[in-house]
């Protein structure tokens, strides 16, 4: 019996006629880790992203269009039904096949407090009961079957890589709590924890066939109290003996005794129940679990605060240097990989996954590499339309059978995580490819030299990196740029988006650290994007601020048509190229290093 | 005995301990009426925005930045303290002078239901007792001194202008009712209804002391049934003829008879309480008086809901048409204008009065020119480096004195509301006055040559005109654009701003026409503003919009550093001034002709 048919059993038994499993788990995480992947168990789903309504004889999954195909052909023999990934269809879904009065389950652990108010909004007005489960009913049917929790060791991270000692942050925190009238803090976020106590783990969790990328931040979370303890819900045989020590007091790092209790997450939900009662309970409801927050409204005063969120956000000017170091080394294994295809995709095959590996291969030979910050994206032909495209052996392609390459990934370093994107010209590209990776690279280059006014809201400065594209009809479909952690989940804010107001936009700030990704995809033929990290920095105007680039990345001159850049473009490229062969100077194998000269020659020459 | 002291005195009688006396009327006008000047009344500020706030022993008056100085000088005698006009600074100074269980007094007509809503949480959080007043006691007060009411007639617009036919509007206005589940809507914004209904008047109001400008919104109010009828409150004896026949049915216009029932607007109150009782009832709560809307909520149910702001925004396509011919039309007395002052000021004294006269003077002689759409500015040097600076007997500078000189003005037209700024060197400008000039000029550049996806929310457009003063670290306090009207106020929505939600921003449509004003004011010193109007137009690339720029005015080429412009900046100063040229072939005299060939000449060569 499959266990799509188990569990509708189950849902019987319950008195349920619906059950939503998303795919996120208790943490929100971005990528869940084996433990949680209920939708996986349930509906054979590999992906990384959707949700499934399972009712008691039908079942659908919401997916978004990068895992259509890839929904339909893991959920075949189940015959689920595949809607798209917006709210209204599967709200649509759900008010046609359950009847008013019918019950619908929700493990409101695993969505956060916004998306399930919208939920029971939307169950109130169509007359469906909702039953927030307090087992969830996967979880009993899994069985020995299920894999293990996390319990690799959690890690002291130094200063000298987080910037700031967590007990100021933790001060700082308290401050801002008593100032603003909340007793408490409740932080449900993984990466908030991990950034507020300065501790990270190495997990890592399989990606495409090609690798493992790390999870830095452990499942972990925090109740912060404005004159009392911070309370850490983590597994304390976790803790690695120098971080026991600095929670202990004293230690290598000296300082005074810690305020950090550690209690068993198991505790968590009584402990929250008891602490708060009475309480003004701060948390950032984008990233709480419903049912936390819940626990906070009902026996106290529940705030919306992303403080903590919004303060990571702006680095340490510790942080911002590990992070110059971090990029210049990632780039080292970069610029061997991309001078590594250019000699050898003319002799013999290369497929998609023959360079995810290549690439992961170099980064491996940094002995400060720790592992991939994120799954590879590597792309050759109609592949790269698909913006979020992971190869598999399904889906292999070879390089040497299109234009046009980008491979989208990123390393972890202590001090530093990177997500970068090179696109080259495989063979011999044809003007349309190079005309539209030009536009691209002139919004790039627009973003980067942009000056603007300090606090300016990040989504202001979207339009400069689409112009170019715009002006010929063209665009791409996602965020121009998102913030980037410390050896952290790489996607967090300030987003630099089209939409005036996003939750993860944010005025800017000197310390934040952004990608700036325009791209363009010519659905089933090619993509282009082209991706660096900036941090934003003073500029030498008063109460003005601009971008340092961080990234050390060649852009592939056989892709630029210089009668389409100006004269400050084409002197940007060659002094950001003249930059990137400086910072270099002897650390490149023969091969690379020529090939690395040639493409400052041609941009030296186009800017005379 | 001063105004101010009589009204402290009835306010004792009436057992108030203040009064909140804003600038605006019960229709919320941005520019009110001699006879709605209640804040002109009680405290002698002559200017157009403003808000005081009086106790029974004390006043002070709310001011923007522009209004501080003129707010002093004309208060002088009252001893009225004058405070900044942010809310926050208001709060204060009532939180300051008014203790807890006082009584504060609102004529609730005078402000939105928005600003309202804000004053009596305020006032709840406080402790002060807000009074909602049945009467204004100025109004008791004012007696025989009193102006009259605005009584001149009210006019058939007819379709030729206003684009579609009233019954059309009013029909589709029914569709959307019925399908967002709404009785009826209250428009309580006169341009709402005069563009509705399609009337105007010819009502003018003093502005500075050389002229008049038209306010062609009579005052009035609506409320559409969506199955029933259109009640219009207005005065009976004030509609002109053939406006009266259309709304009887039959008329020139053929057409059905009218659902339209013309109410005396004394009875609005009892007739809206009687009439919306158990009702669900749409109004723009932006633009509606709380007392109105206050008793839509109390009977029935109220509903923020702009429709008819963000459909009179979008033009029909022959209100574009008209628009064009109007801009053709103004321009010509403005080319007049520039042509006349760059040879005169050699010659002789020119001051900012002189100028706003002899603008006037060359649009009155264009017959279809109906009046001013706004009061003259016309800055010279310091006075340009104030945004909102219109000149007076006080203050008039000599062109002469400073080489920069600028003139924000408009005319009205049927069919056409204009409001442009241009931009001249007097004299020999120096290279600082040349750089922020050609600075303004290609931000102006980027944002008229932008092309867009349709529905981009207008404030996403902003930083393209800002982006070059951005560069050099400079900036300007206020938005880029705004939308424009029908022979109507020429500030409507959308906005352009930097800010990235306004409730005036709305997405791009075709059909929109914006203004485009990029800016620079250097305090004390000197000011730049350049200024157009443009319509939102469908680009030759499916799903994008461009601009058509309406305005025909030349930008002054001594202000213009080459050496800071693009090629293809270039190339469109040189085709835009050919343009000009092109379409006012024979319209001018002999001096105007050469003046106007010069600047075409110098582009063109620019271009080369």
């Amino acid at each position: 019996m499959s266990n799509l048919s188990r569990l509708q059993n189950e849902l019987r038994v319950l008195g349920c006629h619906g059950l939503l499993i998303p795919s996120t788990d208790e943490y929100l995480s971005e990528f869940a880790q084996p433990f949680t992947r209920r939708l996986g168990w349930a509906t054979g789903f590999a992906g990384s992203t959707g949700l499934a309504i399972v009712l008691q004889d039908r079942a659908a999954l919401s997916l978004d269009g990068r895992y259509t195909a890839q929904g339909k052909r893991d959920t075949a023999p189940l015959g689920i039904e595949i809607i798209d990934a917006s709210e209204s269809s599967r709200q649509r879904w759900l008010s046609t096949h359950l009847l008013p009065g019918q019950r619908l389950g929700i493990d409101t652990r695993l969505q956060s407090y916004q998306d399930i108010e919208r939920t029971l909004t939307f169950a109130a007005q169509h007359g469906i009961e909702i039953v927030q489960l307090a087992q969830n009913p996967i979880d009993v049917l899994w069985g020995a079957e299920r894999p293990p929790a996390p319990a690799v060791p959690v890690n002291d991270y130094p200063t000298h890589f987080a910037g700031a000692p967590a007990t100021q942050k933790c001060s700082q925190l308290r401050e801002w709590l008593t100032a603003s009238g909340m007793d408490c803090h409740l932080l449900a976020d993984p990466e908030d924890v991990a950034w507020l106590l300065n501790v990270r783990t190495d997990e890592s969790l399989r990606t495409n066939s090609e690798g493992w990328h790390i999870v830095p931040a452990p499942l972990s979370r925090v109740l912060v109290e404005a004159t009392g303890k911070v309370f850490w819900f983590i597994e304390r045989a976790r803790l690695e003996p120098q971080l026991a020590a600095r929670l202990r007091g004293g230690g290598a790092a000296g300082g005074a005794a810690s305020d950090v209790e550690v209690i068993d997450p198991t505790r968590f939900e009584s402990f929250l129940k008891e602490r708060v009662a009475g309480k003004v309970v701060g948390a950032n409801l984008l990233r709480t679990p419903h049912r936390f927050a819940a626990i906070a409204a009902a026996v106290g005063t529940l705030k919306n605060d992303p403080v903590v969120a919004q303060r990571r956000w702006i680095k340490h000017p510790n942080e911002v240097e590990r992070a110059r170091e971090g990029h210049h080394l990632d780039g080292r294994a970069v610029i061997r990989f991309l001078a590594w295809v250019q000699r050898t995709v003319g002799e013999r095959t290369i497929t998609e996954l023959d360079a995810a590996r290549k690439l992961t291969e170099f980064r491996t030979e940094l002995s400060e590499y720790r592992g991939l910050s994120m799954p590879l994206m590597s792309a050759s032909g109609a592949s790269g339309a698909m913006a979020h495209y992971v190869p598999s052996e399904h889906s292999n392609r070879r390089l040497n059978d299109h234009p046009i390459y980008w491979m989208d990934s990123g390393g972890q370093y202590h001090g530093c995580s990177t997500d970068n994107t090179v696109c080259i010209a495989v063979g011999k590209p044809e003007p349309r490819h190079i005309r539209a990776h030009t536009l691209v690279v002139k919004g790039f280059i627009a973003l980067t030299t942009a000056c603007f006014p300090a606090g300016i809201y990040s989504t202001q400065l979207d339009s400069f990196a689409r112009r170019y594209l715009w002006q010929e009809g063209l665009d791409y479909g996602h965020g121009t740029g998102h913030g980037v952690g410390n050896y952290m989940n790489i996607h967090e804010g300030p987003y630099i988006r089209k939409e005036p107001i996003h939750p993860m936009a944010a005025p800017l700030q000197a310390g934040m650290i952004v990608s700036n990704e325009p791209a363009y995809y010519q659905d089933g033929d090619f993509g282009i994007r082209v991706e660096s990290h900036l941090a934003v920095v003073p500029s030498k105007h008063a109460g003005f601020l601009e971008f340092e680039t961080l990234s050390r990345l060649p852009i592939d001159p056989r892709l630029i048509d210089a009668s389409l850049l100006t004269p400050e473009e084409k002197r940007w490229l060659a002094e950001y190229h003249v930059q990137i062969r400086a910072g270099y100077q002897g650390c490149f194998d023969a091969p690379t290093a020529e090939w690395l000269q040639g493409i400052v020659t041609t941009y030296v020459e186009m800017a005379r």
